[in-house]
């Protein structure tokens, strides 16, 4: 549970009267993620500190772990390059190589050094697999047993394995070679005379190292498994990713779909320093700009007619307007019955159907509001009757573009959801501002 | 793993000319999760089919739970009464009132006579807690062990406790209140003569069962745990709620929150019938119509100036619609921040100061960009410094309410996303379309 209050304020006290000794003491009785949070609240000295009280009870490695990812870089270059290397050695090691990918590369020759040989050659191969693969978040030492044993002797290997945490099934291999897998659970039970052979399930949820993490959490999830292996080419135990590791996954997949639709990269967050967002945000920027001004030559190739009717610009932005933010509605929706695997259930064009017949509906609700009161307050029906007609027209154009873009992305093997909403807008504020201008010029002597 | 195409036909084959034994025994090799997917293909009778031959296995219930949960209601009405009943009767407790959920609540009592008794009090207790409680997805058949009981007293307890598969600790208690917790693989390796009060760890880490579902989700990621516990105020232990259950608790709110900023409800998916997204779309559609009304007011308002240049709407165009999309990035980045607990890591002023300030360095690029085009093509460098101007102030303004509005819905205990979307968009519509115009109509004879 999260520090109390009172807890909190005694650790403080501690931190500023006691010895590292006794700030360690304390410290050994929290949750690393519950120590994490500290780190918000001191300055670069006092962060030192907290590393050097972690380090007694050996628990830094494992809160630093805990910090947001995008912070962790920060914290780890106020830390002496030894205590570094103290605590890569104590992680587990995709907890390592996670670690290290976040210490400038130009450091990890010197890090590795103060790493223990064996540890060392499989922390190297981790960092080889390319980034956001299985692979890459694998933590290669992985509890497997010989299809030749015994329960009893699986259980006697279990009992002297280091990383025990981290088991949640018992793979068995014949050589290296994946061949069945038995639960924790079903070992417990089982008769200690029994083999392993005998009481494995063969079918095994496996994921190649080369592939997504994304698959690999997917799979996970589909399956409700606690932990999935991760094998090479010819099927061998190359290491495991555990289910605690998939939630973090699935998280910072969620994030990136949210931030792709927006025009935002996943570095962006709210501690970010001003010049980084600056620089991220830019490109989308310039891309919605030059969108924009093609939104802005329409209108200006109808400057004769705004001349003449200047109330013609009020309705021009509310129909673009409108039409923009059913745009996004049909894409998110669309996007997320992708993410979700939920397309199964729906035809492509019956779902770019159902998001065209729904902007018909909204058209014509929204149509008819806009039509009245313009009708009213400008005493023009005909002006009314052309913003209605402007409005589902440009509704239903809106459902077809976002609910038509991400599917195109999907089809192209892209991620659907990376500017779907820059281009979705746009698209719909250029044909909403055509045809309402277009059609006020062509009735302009009735208006 | 997924079902091949060859076996995919193979199955569609013997579904054609096979008899119901033969289909079942087909099914029972492959994975509820890769079966509920066939469901995507059948009409009406097929479906019924598939379910008749899934009871003879017994696969029914963990099939139907695997689909989509917006598809669920719609195939559980083409089966009958007695066999949800048997549905129900087989599934772990939280599944099966998961399942009643998605049932109209007038069946229930006819269904849940078809269910064992001791079962259906359980049921009754489960379906009385509120929508998305701890409580409402807990699992209320829990293992747990009483304090007094050795190591292997314990074991022999797991060997005949019927729900095995959902064990993954063993909860220690005295009489029902919740004492301790035994991680399953350290009870596989302790001395079978040891109690379980000296080797059970005391700071359990559990949940009330009237707290929201979103919190247990989150001290399981953020304890890394496999499963919590779910207690009453006197801490006795009422069930557990596991994480498979957990990732499934994550998919569901980054789908709302996402949904949310776009105006969206969650029963909205690409399969959703056209009139239902219609009913549920129209609240919004009237809320940023009367916002969009607003803006319109205010162009209206300034109706002489832009009859005297008409040019002046094209550029309002694109000072509203950058400083809309930089208010959006700005709410995305807060609410994310928000909703991943990193907030911590960030003071609320340093954030929102942070916001203005990156609206200040976008506003200078694309402001100088749009002054520099609307200068020379409208040969009038007043205009370009009013389109400058209006740029950095509106994007400044965009950066302080995209990141201020769901930082003081969330002070205010609300859903930070909820219509911030909506609502950041059309205000800083607003402002955009009064800077420019006001500007342009102080300087009007210049322009």
């Amino acid at each position: 549970m999260a520090l109390r209050p009172v807890q909190l304020k005694h650790l403080k006290n501690l931190f500023q009267i006691g010895t590292d000794e006794q700030v360690a003491k304390a410290l050994d009785k929290i949750h690393p993620s519950d120590i994490s949070v500290l780190f918000s609240e001191l300055n670069e000295d006092q962060m030192k500190r907290l590393v050097d009280c972690l380090l007694l009870v050996k628990k830094a490695g494992k809160t630093l772990k805990e910090l947001p990812e995008f912070i962790l870089p920060d914290i780890l270059e106020f830390i002496e390059i030894e205590k570094i290397a103290k605590i890569i050695n104590r992680l587990d090691l995709d907890d390592a190589s996670y670690m290290l990918t976040k210490i400038p590369e130009n450091k990890w020759q010197t890090i590795l050094e103060g790493v223990e040989i064996r540890r060392r050659i499989n922390l190297e191969k981790l960092l080889l697999y390319p980034e956001d693969s299985a692979g890459s978040v694998m933590n290669p030492v992985t509890f497997s047993v010989s299809i030749e044993k015994t329960v009893a002797q699986a259980i006697a290997d279990l009992q002297t394995f280091p990383e025990r945490e981290t088991v949640f099934y018992v793979y068995i291999v014949d050589g290296k070679r994946l061949e069945g897998v038995i639960p924790l659970r079903n070992l417990v039970i089982a008769d200690s005379k029994a083999s392993v052979r005998d009481i494995m399930k063969k079918n095994v949820i496996f994921i190649q190292a080369t592939s997504d993490q994304e698959d690999a959490a997917q799979l996970v999830s589909q399956y409700n498994l606690l932990a999935i292996p991760v094998v090479d080419e010819n099927k061998n135990l190359l290491g495991v990713i555990a289910v605690d590791d998939v939630i973090d996954i699935f998280e910072e997949e969620a994030t990136e779909d949210i931030y792709h639709m927006a025009g935002l990269s996943g570095e962006d967050r709210a501690f970010t320093p001003v010049l980084t967002k600056i620089k991220k945000r830019s490109p989308w920027l310039l891309v919605n700009l030059t969108t924009a001004f093609l939104s802005a030559l329409v209108i200006l190739f109808f400057e004769a007619t705004i001349a003449k009717v200047a109330a013609l610009a009020a309705y021009m932005h509310i129909i673009a307007g409108l039409g923009g933010n059913g745009g996004i509605q049909s894409m998110v929706v669309i996007t997320r019955s992708i993410a979700l695997g939920e397309m199964e259930f729906s035809r492509v064009y019956q779902a770019i159907g159902k998001e065209m017949l729904n902007g018909l509906g909204l058209g014509i609700i929204g149509g008819m509001l806009v039509a009245l009161i313009a009708g009213f307050v400008e005493m023009s029906p005909y002006l009314g009757v052309i913003a209605l007609v402007s409005m589902v027209f440009n509704m239903i154009f809106a459902g077809f573009m976002g609910a038509s873009v991400p599917l195109v992305l999907k089809w192209l093997k892209q991620d659907p959801a990376v500017g779907s909403g820059v281009f979705v807008t746009t698209i719909v504020d250029i044909t909403g501002v055509f045809i309402f201008l277009g059609l006020a010029t062509i009735f302009l002597d009735k208006l």
